[in-house]
């Protein structure tokens, strides 16, 4: 084939390519479930020229979504509690969507699975979106895939969008800064846990839920978490403690009235979805620096490695640090300060 | 004040830090434990000028050590097992170091508390440096102390660094990277959990550890990791499975052997920290990026954000993608493709 041949051939792909991610936006706007979950496949992949094009596509969304993070320790009941939750909304016709999140590491992955597979049933036969994000291995990317995921379902038409996590590391905390409402779940008998959780998730939480209600001491823990609360208040917004339990249908009803009258408190404030947008600006800003300078000069770091052999020589032990302000120096040489 | 004082009062304390600093220095190279605790504590700090200047102080090593991570599921007996292995490596006039690394979400982490605390009390009698590094916060943060942390003990002239990871998130896996050597504990009648495990972390470890030998099943675990792994292997190196029990303390003899003689394979090869220093490069190109780009551009995307309130103001959803195309495309006005 001649290289024009191949040219136009590319070219067509590309136009193929085009026409797909059009077709898949409009899936995404009209709430297919399979576009829904065949754009967010794409934003989780590694490919950031990808993940541009489709959420630049998207745009910005008609109506607002209100992203709800709930958190709390493993084994709580979170699953069992979001399914009953999201298909309590849906019978009050609030439309949602769930993110379950899974920042396991490879020795804990198995346990969740059964209660997750449980809450995707419930989840079905209620008609809501749900999808697990993983991690993929690279830095900050199951953060990333959360970003792109919200855009994609608030541009389904989501009122609200539900995010699990299993609150096993760095990267969970940092998807709760997407929430415009953190909910944290505890159940009685917590007893010393709570003093371990209270650094910092307690602080950052908006809407305390006491699970599994119908258990001994659950008054108790209410009332625990209660005066702990009502000292640590200092916004407009006091922060409620539910009760819920699955043995009560019922039970979720206060839960989804503090959910709906914490996003009431943040539209009257105008911060509904403003720390969401600024976490959008600065990853797309990270993926730009990323793909336009880091990128570039890892590639050019291995090139001089490999060429030179200069690291894997035993003498030549050089400072990281020249190498790397040498690289960028390069890089940079002709712009401003 | 004058202006003129201020400024000479600032040039004597820059003055101050820098001598202090070099006096840091002179104390890790002399194997000094306050020193080396202060010097990862700076490390470990988030002011990236102080921790270029002290692991540029710091300079290339006169010996290469030889990092050796260790990992397993939770509740295996790593702490224990390390803190024997540590001890028997100081009797064979080895010395090390151990750095215990603390992924562990705000749920999760209390329970590992005990192990490590008889952990160091038993490094403590044998004269060993123990220090535990904690997530901060930052994506990306504890790997990059980790690093750190690594060079600062070389420079004290530790032959061996034993890294513990709870093996809990994306961050211990991250560290695992930097470990010359892959240390795996499992331990009799972990059965399906295998399974799981065997999804990428059998693959990239170097030596196979069964502790509690004394356990029953302890023999068929042994032979069925000698199975699965001996199927698997493609590399000269033979990767020996190892048994051992706090019972016993000579089974750690074996597992001393088989480290020392995966360290002596991979100099035979050339081959010994080459993938660390590399990462030092990368984590260099990172931070310097960070410092005199990435940095930056986010606190004008904050300027720009606050100045204009473009971003909370209901009506101008702009695209993030534009957004950060524009200030980069700005800052990189003058420079050459």
């Amino acid at each position: 084939m001649s290289k024009k041949e191949l040219q136009r051939q590319e070219r067509r792909s590309w136009g193929r390519i085009e026409t797909n991610i059009n077709e898949l936006v409009s899936g995404v706007k009209e709430n297919k479930f399979s576009s829904i979950a065949r754009a967010i496949s794409m934003v989780e992949d590694e490919d950031p020229l990808l993940r541009k094009d489709i959420l630049r596509k998207i745009g910005a969304p008609t109506k607002k979504a209100h992203v709800v993070g709930i958190t709390g320790p493993p084994g709580i009941g979170k699953s069992t509690l979001i399914g009953n939750l999201s298909s309590g909304m849906m019978t009050r016709g609030i439309r949602n969507a769930v993110l379950a999140i899974d920042a396991s590491s490879p020795f804990t992955g198995g346990s969740l699975l059964g209660n997750r597979i449980r809450m995707q049933d419930k989840l079905r036969d209620s008609h809501v979106f749900m999808r697990s994000l993983a991690n993929r291995g690279e830095k900050g990317g199951l953060s990333r895939s959360a970003i792109g995921a919200v855009r994609i379902l608030e541009a389904a038409g989501n009122q609200e969008i539900i995010i699990e996590t299993v609150g096993a590391g760095q990267a969970d905390l940092d998807i709760m800064n997407l929430a415009d409402t953190i909910v944290l779940v505890l159940a009685p008998g917590l007893g010393d846990e709570i003093q371990a959780i209270k650094a910092g998730i307690m602080e950052i939480s908006h809407i305390f839920v006491i699970n599994k209600m119908d258990r001994e001491g659950a008054y108790f823990a209410m009332k625990d978490i209660e005066d702990i609360v009502s000292m640590d208040d200092h916004s407009d917004w006091k922060r409620p403690v539910v009760g819920t339990t699955s043995k009560d249908n019922e039970s979720y009803n206060s839960l989804i009235e503090a959910i709906l009258s914490h996003r009431k408190y943040l539209e009257m404030n105008n911060s509904l979805s403003v720390k969401r947008k600024f976490m959008e600006m600065e990853t797309a800003l990270e993926d730009e620096i990323n793909e336009n300078i880091t990128s570039k000069l890892k590639k050019k770091l291995i090139e001089v490695q490999t060429s030179g052999n200069k690291l894997s020589n035993d003498k030549s032990d050089e400072d990281p640090f020249s190498v790397a302000e040498e690289l960028l120096k390069n890089f940079l040489e002709y712009s401003v300060e």
